[in-house]
C-alpha cells in the first residue's frame, strides 16, 4: 500500500486569487476575492502553442476550495487523482478549474441570489473569461465542462442549461435534483428540530454561529434548507424565506413554487435546445442516496430522453451520498474525451 | 403484576354480523357480511329504559376487528380497557361499537371509492342504523363519536366532517394527514423498492400474495401506498394508481391531487361548519411518528383554529406510530363526557 | 384473497388448565394454574385406538399461551396454521401442545429458578406427564417432540439436552445462544438506558409497572435482561443480579459465567449424548436477526458437528428477529415427519 | 461569519522528517522516514533562552499527520485552533508535536507489534528525544503531556503508564477501552460481512486494497478489527489474527485475552504507581459514542478512582464518535495548565 501523504504532482496547480465584480458588495459580506485554482496537464510548459479543454469543478454545499486537499483514509484527494489520470497518456489532456463559490452560509447553488450574491455570474463572467484570459484554453463551449457533486451537481447541470454559448458538456454526482423528493423529505425533521428554537431558523441561526456549529444533531438539515432558502427563496431584503411553515413542515405554495422552478428536473424542457447541443453528459449518483439523488438522477435522464437527448453516461452505484468523492476522476476522464474531438 | 390472560368483563362484548347493502357486490369480493362487536356498559341490562352515548371505533390500516382481542404483553386489549373504564362510575357509560372496515387490500380508508367499496356508506348508512336499531343509544349526533388511530384516525377526522349530522365528536390518535409528509415521504423508497418488481406494483401485488406476505422488506410500504391509491385514486376499472411514478417517486399531479383532496388538513375550511358544530374533539400523536402525524395532528388542529374551532384537546406524547393503542381509553374518557352532558 | 377472521378447524383445541405443583409457592406468586391447550389433528376422534406424536410448543419472552391467537394481517395464527397442515394428508398427524410459561417478568426461560419458579420441572414433570395422562400420546422420547421460538427456540434447545428420556426431536427458531453476541451487546445500551433511573435497574422496574408499559424505548432491553438475569443469576433471595455493572455495562465475570452455563453453545460438548440420540434437529434463523442468533445457530450447528451430529436441517433466510412466526409450520412438518418413523 | 480559508499563524509549525530507527525494516514496509510537525507558539523566537512545556498529539485510526489540516465546514482544523488558544495570552504556551503513526493497516495502536512495527519505542524513543534535541522544551515527565483521539486517546491512556518516566499528563477523548463494549459489539457485524469472502478476513483485505477503497459497507469495520488484531494479536509471522471465529463471530478466548491484556480499564491496577504520578489527567467522550466509548470512559475513571486518582478532569458530552475533534484544545488548555505550573 502506497504511503499515504502527500506527493509532487507530474502536471501542476497554480493558486490564483480572482477578484470578482459580480461578488464585490454582495448582501452577505463574503470577500469577493476568492480562491481559484488551475490545474496544468504535464507537458504544458513544453508546447507552448497548444490549446486544451478546461473543465471547471464546483463543489457540494459547504464546500470551499482549500477542502479539495482534505485526505481520506487509502484514497488521494481529487488534485492528484485528476493529475494521475493525465500523468498517463490514456486521456486527453485538460486544464481543470476548481471554483471556490462558498458562503456564510455555506454555499451559492451557483445561482444569482438577493440572499446570498451574484454566483453564477462570477462564474460565467468573472472566473470563466479570467482562465481564458491567463491560460491556452480552447475557449469554445465545445472544448468547454463542468462537473460537481451534490449542490455542485446541481450547478453543473443548470449551468450549461442557462449558457450554453459557454458549457458544452457536464457531469453531475449525486447533483440535487428533483425537490419533493431531496428536500420536502427533509420538512418533517427539520420541523422538528425547530421546536427547540420555538420554530425560528433565525434563532437556530443565531445559535448556530455563537457555539460550536454541528454539535447539535439538527446543524445539518437545518443549515441545508436555510442556505439554499437564501439562494432560491430570500425577502426582499435577502433574508431566507423557508418554503414551509416551521411549525407543521407544510409546504408553503408560493415559497416552494421558487424552489421548483430551480428544480433541474422541471428545467429540462425549458433549455431544451441547450441540452440537446452538449458534447457529452455524465449522470450518477448512489443507488442509496439519502436524498434519493439516484432517483433524482433517473429522473433527469428521463427528461432528456424526453426532449431526444439520449446520448448519456448514465450509472447509479452502489454507495450512499457519502465518500463518492471518487466518481470525479471517471467523469473527468468522461469529459476529457467530450471535449477533445 | 397481574396475571396476563384473558379476564372476564363487567359489562359485555355482543360479537354480532351485519350484512351489508353498501358493500354487497364490492369490487373485491370481499365479504358484506362483517363482524361487528358492541360493547354494553355494566347496568346496561338493569336498567332497560336507560338509553346511552355511542362511540365508533375504527381501526388501522391491514386491521380487523377480530385483531382487537390480540394481546400485547404487560398490556390489556382494549375491549378490557374499555371494560375497566366503565367498571369505575368514574365516567359516563357508553356503548361502544367497533367496526370491521378490512378489505383485501388491508383497509377502507372508511371512503366509498370505486378500487375498495363503499365503506362511508357502510359505516354512515349500514352500521349506525343496525346498532341504533338494536341498542339503547341515544341516536342524535349530540351523543353519536367516532375515535380511531392511523388509518381509523384518519377516518374519524373525515367521517363527522361529512356527516355531522351522524357524528357530534372524534378521537384520533395518528390520523393520516398534512399528506406532503405521511404519504409523499414514502415515494422515494417505494420507487427503489419497485426496481426489485421492474417498477410494476401490480408485479409486486402478484408477488405478495403468492408468498409468505411482509417477508420482503418492500411490503409494508407497498401495501399501505396500493391500498390507499385503491381508496382514493383507482381508474375506472377500480385499479389502484399509484401517485407518482413508480421508476423515480416523482409525484403525478394529477393523481396525487385526487389525493390531496382526501386530506383532513385541507378538508378542514370547506367542512367549517360541520366541525364547529362537533362537542368534543381529541387530536394527539407520538412525537416520533414515523410518518409525522405529530407535524400533520399540528397542522390539523392549525387548520381548526383558522376557522374559530379551539377548544381541542391536543396532546403529543413521546412515542413512535407503535404500541399507542393505550391511547384509546384516553379519549374514549373524554368523549363519554363530552357526548353524555 | 381469503376472509381474514377466525375460521373453524378441521381438528379441534381443548383448551385445559393444569394446576403444576412445580409451580405452587413460586417466587413471584405467579399462578400454578396454567392455561394449556391441546390441538387434536382431523380424525382423532374417530380413531378411538391410534396414537399420535406429539409435539410442545413454547413461547418467546413475554409470550403467554393466549397470544397464539394474536392475528397479523395477511397470516394464519399458529393455531390455525397447524390445522391446515394436518388438515391434507400430506404430513402424519401430531398432537401439539401450548404450553404457558409465563411470568412476572415476562418469561422463565424454561429452567428451575430460585428468581421465577421451576419452570423446567412444570414442563418435564407436570405438563408432559398431564398430556399423557389425557391424550393417545404415543408416550416415549422418540415420538415427542419440542419447537419454539427467541427464548421458546433457546428451551428447545436445553430440555432435549437436560431430558433426553422426554424429548426426542427439537425446532428453534432464532433460538437464544453464543450469549456474547445476543446478550452482552445489549450491556452498553442497557447501561445508557439506566442513567435515567440512577443505575438502578430495581429502580427501573418500579417504574415499569407503575405506569404504562413500554412507553419509554428503554423497556424492552431492560425488560429481557431483568428477566433473564431472574432465570439465570438470582441472588440467594431470588432477586435478579444483573451480569454488568450498571454504570459501564461492563460484564462482571461472576455472575455473567452463570448465564454462560446456560448458552446452548457451551452446553452441548457436555450433552453429546443426549443430542446424538435426537431423532430430528431443526436449526434456523433470520439473517438480519438484531441479536445475531443467526450467527448462534451457525455457532450450535458447528458445536453439534463437532459431536458428530450432523443430521441437522439447518437454514439462515431473510428476516429480522420479528415477524417469524411462520417458521413454526415449517420446522412442525419435520418433527410430525421424524416423529412418525 | 469569518473567511474559511487558511489563515496565517501567530506562531509557526515546522515540518520536519524523522528518519525512526524503531521504524526501520518494519513488518509491513511502511517508511521509517515519517512526517513530524512541530508547533512552536507565538514569542518562541523571541525569548531564546525560554524553555516550554511540550504536548504530543496522536491520531485516530486510519489518520496521518496530513489530514491534520482537513478542513471541516464553518469549523477550524486543530493546528490553527492551537494558535488561536496561544495566540491569547491566556493560557500559557506550550510546544505541540504533532506525531504520525500511521501504517498499511491504517494504524499502530502506538504500541509495539510484530504485526504493524514498534510504534511505542518509535514514539518514546526516537520521536521525543528528537524533539527535545531540537527545541527548547522542558524535557521532563512534569512538562511532558499527551493527547488523542479513538484510537490516540488510546495510545495517551497507555503510554504514561508505560513510560511515566516520560509522561506526565495525558487527555483521551473518547479513547478505545472496556474491549467487551467497544470491540465485542464489532464481532457479530463483521461475522456476517465476512460471509461475502467466505469467512476469509485475508480475502477482503485482498479485495480491500484491488478496488476503491471504502466502497463496501464492511470496509470500515473489518479495517479495524483486521488492523488493530495486526496490533495486539500477531502470529509468529506477524499476520493478524483475529479474536473470533470469523463464521460465527464467538471470541477466541486465548487470542481474545491478548486484546484484554491491552485494555486500559485492565491496566490500570498493574501500573498505579504511574497513574498516581501523573500531574493531569483528561478524560471525555461522546454520550452517543458508537463504539460506547462514553462507557469506556466511565469505566476508565472508575478504575482510577478505585487505585485513589480522583483528580480527573471528566466529561461526558452530547455526541457520536464523529466530529468531535473541537475536543482537542479543550484538553489543550488544560494540559498546558498542569504542565506549567
Amino acid at each position: 500500500m502506497a504511503a499515504p501523504w502527500k506527493r509532487s504532482l507530474v502536471g501542476r496547480i497554480d493558486e490564483l486569487v480572482i477578484d470578482s465584480p459580480a461578488l464585490s458588495g454582495n448582501p452577505l459580506g463574503d470577500p469577493a476575492e476568492r480562491p481559484l485554482w488551475v490545474y496544468l496537464p504535464p507537458g504544458y510548459d513544453d508546447e507552448p502553442d497548444r490549446r486544451y479543454p478546461s473543465v471547471y469543478v464546483i463543489q457540494g454545499y459547504t464546500g470551499h476550495v482549500q477542502m479539495w486537499w482534505n485526505r481520506s483514509p487509502f484514497r488521494s484527494p481529487y488534485p492528484e487523482a485528476v493529475d494521475e489520470l493525465f500523468a498517463s497518456s490514456a486521456h486527453p489532456p485538460c486544464i481543470v478549474v476548481f471554483v471556490d463559490a462558498w458562503t456564510s452560509y455555506g454555499g451559492s447553488q451557483y445561482v444569482d441570489s438577493a440572499g446570498t450574491g451574484r454566483y453564477h455570474t462570477y462564474l460565467c463572467e468573472d472566473v470563466v473569461p479570467f482562465v481564458d484570459a491567463r491560460y491556452r484554453t480552447i475557449a469554445d463551449p465545445a472544448h468547454r465542462g463542468i462537473q460537481g457533486k451534490s449542490s455542485g451537481g446541481f450547478g453543473a447541470m443548470i449551468t450549461p442549461m442557462l449558457r450554453p454559448d459557454l458549457f458544452g458538456a457536464l457531469a453531475t454526482h449525486a447533483g440535487d435534483t428533483l425537490y419533493e423528493l431531496c428536500y420536502l423529505s427533509d420538512f418533517g425533521p427539520a420541523a422538528r428540530y425547530l421546536r427547540s428554537w420555538d420554530g425560528s431558523i433565525e434563532a437556530w441561526w443565531d445559535d448556530f454561529r455563537r457555539r460550536v456549529p454541528f454539535t447539535n444533531k439538527a446543524d445539518a438539515t437545518l443549515l441545508g434548507l436555510y442556505g439554499v432558502a437564501a439562494c432560491f427563496s430570500p425577502d426582499d431584503a435577502g433574508r431566507p424565506v423557508l418554503p414551509f411553515d416551521p411549525r407543521t413542515g407544510r409546504p408553503l405554495p408560493e415559497v416552494w413554487d421558487r424552489w421548483l422552478r430551480w428544480d433541474p428536473v422541471r428545467m429540462v424542457p425549458q433549455h431544451a435546445e441547450a441540452l440537446r447541443g452538449l458534447r457529452g453528459i455524465w449522470v450518477d449518483a448512489g443507488r442509496s442516496d439519502e436524498y434519493f439523488l439516484d432517483l433524482g438522477a433517473e429522473a433527469f435522464v428521463g427528461e432528456l430522453a424526453a426532449i431526444g437527448v439520449t446520448d448519456v453516461r448514465f450509472e447509479l452505484f452502489d454507495a450512499t451520498h457519502a465518500a463518492i468523492e471518487y466518481r470525479y476522476p471517471l467523469s473527468l476522464a468522461f469529459l476529457a474525451e467530450r471535449l477533445s474531438s
